[in-house]
């Protein structure tokens, strides 16, 4: 397998890099400023790529012919779309954690008999994926139906799902952009935080005999999802209700959430070879979602995943949507230096697109470590963030234009959810004033504008991409999940990291069991009317134990 | 006056610019790794500040006391304090735009006899803010007591706040916050985006017989909010409701929002002293946050910003909270060259904290002229981004501990708003348990750990400071809020910034007005069945006019 960019055994005094960079000194002069780039004959048709689905327009990213010939060089010297083909395959790419990462076939329902069998330690993996959706499919319209109902035989009509990270929000991104379009059959509300406040304010938007809840956890041991567990049996019994019928969990098979002798109203199966920043299509995604939307709602966002899917397995790399957005990416990160960029939506609807991209790239490419086991020669990732436009545009835009510069991905939808009567203020719609924004911006920053005075003046170049969709269809938003997860598998592979693992999140781990277990200590004495003090911790840890229990900071 | 930090008559080859560039380079070297800095004798004492409100540690900065003395003198003698008490006497801060910015004076309620009169265009400022808030006061309680009824005689339950920018960021995170452990009177919902499915899913969630529109612009010319208010008449008269009995407006005096031939239930002023991002203490907030919790909670909330004002008006340099946050703020960006910062709070009340100080300090900050109109040595300003924690560990703390490093902030706050049963886990319950992952991640990020295996060594060194409040009542939050924005401030003051104005915002308006003016065209020619086509338009402009208005991508 060929190494990554970042590997420290590619040379970088010579070969793809050095071209890299001796093209990242020419775009730093004059010449290549992008109020000149963008005035390249077909610059628009030839820095653009259109699917039915998804159009990608990256001719306002300070790139020009031959450096996007030399990137896409350095895609192909990396095998990056054979490693993207060997991991829908089934390969054990993530192989630091010797795992397949096989979200990707969550969504393939393709009956083409020369579709090779997936298998993973003699597990027949298309038939499990359609015996867990079938279950969900039964489960969901049993619900629906009012077959299956809560402890005192009412209806459910409000669900929460206790999950962290993985297990929350790529789901929670889908939830409210399909709830723009779709009226939601049972509300979903999410608990994600070990704060008790979370708990304390979702509480407050349910009735407890409605409710049902949904626990989300590969192991069934993440600490903040069994905290709330915890917090919600409590809560169930304290009105009444028996925990049994008003839970479901989503969790691997035999886990301590799939043991017949802890009884719950049904219990679906997740896969260890499926990340949980991967697994929106996944039963993680797919329980809420049928649950909120209907099975047939949750299988149109599949299908429009497996769409967006087999584009990326299978166009040459020059068109290749996802894989050229992160070649972008990475020429940006690494050789034009910026230090972060921002995913900003013109759609309300796609409010939670930011945080989930966020976790799903961030935690996927902030590595410093390659899969053979070398410190990179400088750690890989950048920052992502966003919110939606306008809103952002009266929020940190002003930095966007005259602060230090960061690449923007720019998000448009073509037609809006509401379908009803339509206002004009100076002359146009919402949604066509919404537009005229979108496009205003993606100019501004790349032409800026001279003026005499500072304060007035707006040097430009500042690089951008608008990506456009149709509508928020399940179809739609499947396809734009899929995009968002191949380019972060695909810059994985460029640069030379495993994607699919996570060993960082550890050492804070590790730290809050000793903290935890000072505290279950000191509740421990006050229980037996003990005394217990922190004298023996440092300092800081001594003041903020104390503070805590003493309940004030005075 | 004397120039910032960042003024290029300040020579960056001596004095204190140079000192610090010489202690960065030693803050590079492994002796000055934060795993030994903190265990420097008194190091937590010595780098922590505390007033009974707030607590901050800055000890996990990688700073020590030689630095600390250099970033003082550096506040010093950039006259940062004067310039404080200067904009909070009313003087013209805000040079730019010839304005005061006296978002100080809204919660100043001290009957002082000493204290000087602040007049401001012969206008008598505090005696302007009393009025109005008697007016805020008045008007939201004779709407919970019923005095106030919709067009058909109902009670008002809800309320839609549009405004965006600051018309809403700030109001929204103290709304949030409050709304834990106090429940609204009427429910607020926040319409900030011109996106339609911003104004449906908000119509989705009220009763438009019980709805008031509260529309906040300082100049009532926003497009986006213009274009929300239309739409909202149109949904009035499309519901046989009259606008003027759902309708309240905050707005500028004599603007067209305040003009009695287009009668409203109330119309409220805000001044043009006091910035839309610094406005959440003024009507802005007032008006939504009364409406919400009674003008009680709003009175609350002011005492808190004011207990903070005074601390940052009189403490002097060295335990001036805002002040050293500011100063530790400056030396990561502009000499550790850290290029973004995180803020995490570990409570979901303040979940929308970080949107807030995103727009406050990125729209602040994000500067390249100084007030006297020359350019900058380099940009001012960083990106601000966060979630709560500990949603965020299991987001994108892997790159925090293991991609390119960031600065970040912890909030942790002593008392949750639930004060019902608790349940325990491992011994801990919900909030003791979201403590013992506060703490671990400061000490993770800052010491790191060694492993031979890359993938699981931690490099540690990454600073962090951690704030306390008591809890999220009124006082705390008004606290919290007016810390930021005395940081934010004294930033701008030590850079040499003018941190009150938004140049940089303009030039994506003039372009939007241009493309908006095309949509225009095209609506009449389509409504007079006229041809109008787009092909004068450059490529890019002329694609996605014709999608926008085909529909389609195909």
């Amino acid at each position: 397998m060929p190494k990554g960019l970042l590997h420290p055994d590619i040379p970088h005094q010579k070969g793809i890099f050095r071209q890299l960079t001796e093209k990242a000194t020419c775009f730093g002069t004059d010449s290549y400023h992008l109020k000149k780039l963008i005035l390249q004959p077909h610059r628009f048709s030839e820095f653009s790529l259109k699917t039915p689905e998804m159009f990608l327009d990256f001719s306002r990213q300070r790139i020009d012919s031959d450096l996007f010939q030399t990137l896409i060089r350095l895609a192909k010297q990396t095998n990056a779309c054979q490693s993207f083909s060997d991991m829908a395959g089934g390969k054990m790419v993530n192989t630091t954690e010797r795992r397949a990462a096989l979200h990707t076939g969550t969504r393939d329902f393709s009956d083409n008999p020369l579709k090779p069998k997936l298998k993973i330690d003699d597990m027949d993996v298309d038939s499990e994926m359609n015996r867990v959706n079938r279950e969900i499919k039964a489960f969901s319209s049993a619900l629906h139906q009012g077959r299956i109902k809560g402890s005192t035989g009412k209806f459910f009509t409000h669900a929460v799902v206790i999950g962290i990270g993985g297990s929350y929000l790529g789901c929670e991104f889908a939830f409210e952009a399909l709830k723009q379009s779709i009226d939601p059959k049972i509300m979903i509300h999410f608990l994600p935080n070990v704060d008790i406040d979370n708990f304390y304010s979702v509480t407050k938007k349910i009735e407890p005999e409605t409710c049902l809840w949904i626990v989300i956890s590969k192991s069934y041991t993440t600490t903040e999802t069994m905290a709330n567990l915890a917090q919600a049996r409590l809560f169930l019994k304290a009105h009444g209700l028996s925990p049994e019928n008003h839970l479901v969990t989503v969790t691997s098979k035999g886990s301590p959430g799939d043991d017949p002798s802890n009884p719950v109203l049904a219990s679906f199966h997740m896969f260890d070879f499926i990340g949980g920043r991967f697994s929106v299509t996944s039963a993680v995604g797919g329980v809420p979602l049928s649950i909120a939307f209907g099975f047939d709602c949750f299988e149109r966002f599949l299908k429009g995943c497996h769409t967006m899917d087999t584009h990326a397995l299978t166009a040459p790399e020059s068109i290749n949507i996802p894989l050229v957005s992160a070649m972008i990416s990475i020429w940006n990160t690494f050789f034009l230096n910026y230090t972060a960029q921002a995913i900003i939506p013109y759609s309300s609807g796609l409010s939670k697109l930011p945080a989930h991209v966020q976790q799903l790239y961030m935690e996927s490419t902030g590595k410093h470590a390659s899969p053979d086991g070398c410190f990179l020669t400088q750690p890989a990732g950048t920052i992502i963030f966003g919110e939606p436009g306008t809103n952002a545009q009266h929020s940190f835009f002003q930095l966007a234009h005259q602060g230090p510069a960061f690449p923007i991905e720019f998000i448009g939808v073509v037609n809006p959810a509401y379908d009803g009567e339509c206002a004009k203020s100076k002359g146009v719609t919402n949604h066509q004033e919404l537009w005229a924004n979108m496009l205003a911006q993606t100019l501004a920053l790349a032409t800026g504008k001279e003026n005499d005075t500072p304060a007035k003046y707006f040097p430009g170049n500042r690089p951008s991409s608008l990506i456009i969709i149709n509508d928020l269809s399940p179809e739609s938003l499947g396809n734009l999940l899929s995009f968002y997860e191949a380019r972060t598998v695909f810059e994985g592979f460029i640069l030379g990291i495993n994607p699919f693992d996570q060993f960082g999140v550890e050492l804070g781990k590790v730290l809050a069991s000793d903290i935890r277990k000072e505290i279950s200590l000191k509740n421990q004495s006050l229980n037996n009317k003990l005394e217990y003090e922190f004298d023996h911790l440092e300092d800081a840890k001594k003041f903020y134990l104390e503070t805590l229990f003493k309940g004030s900071l005075e």
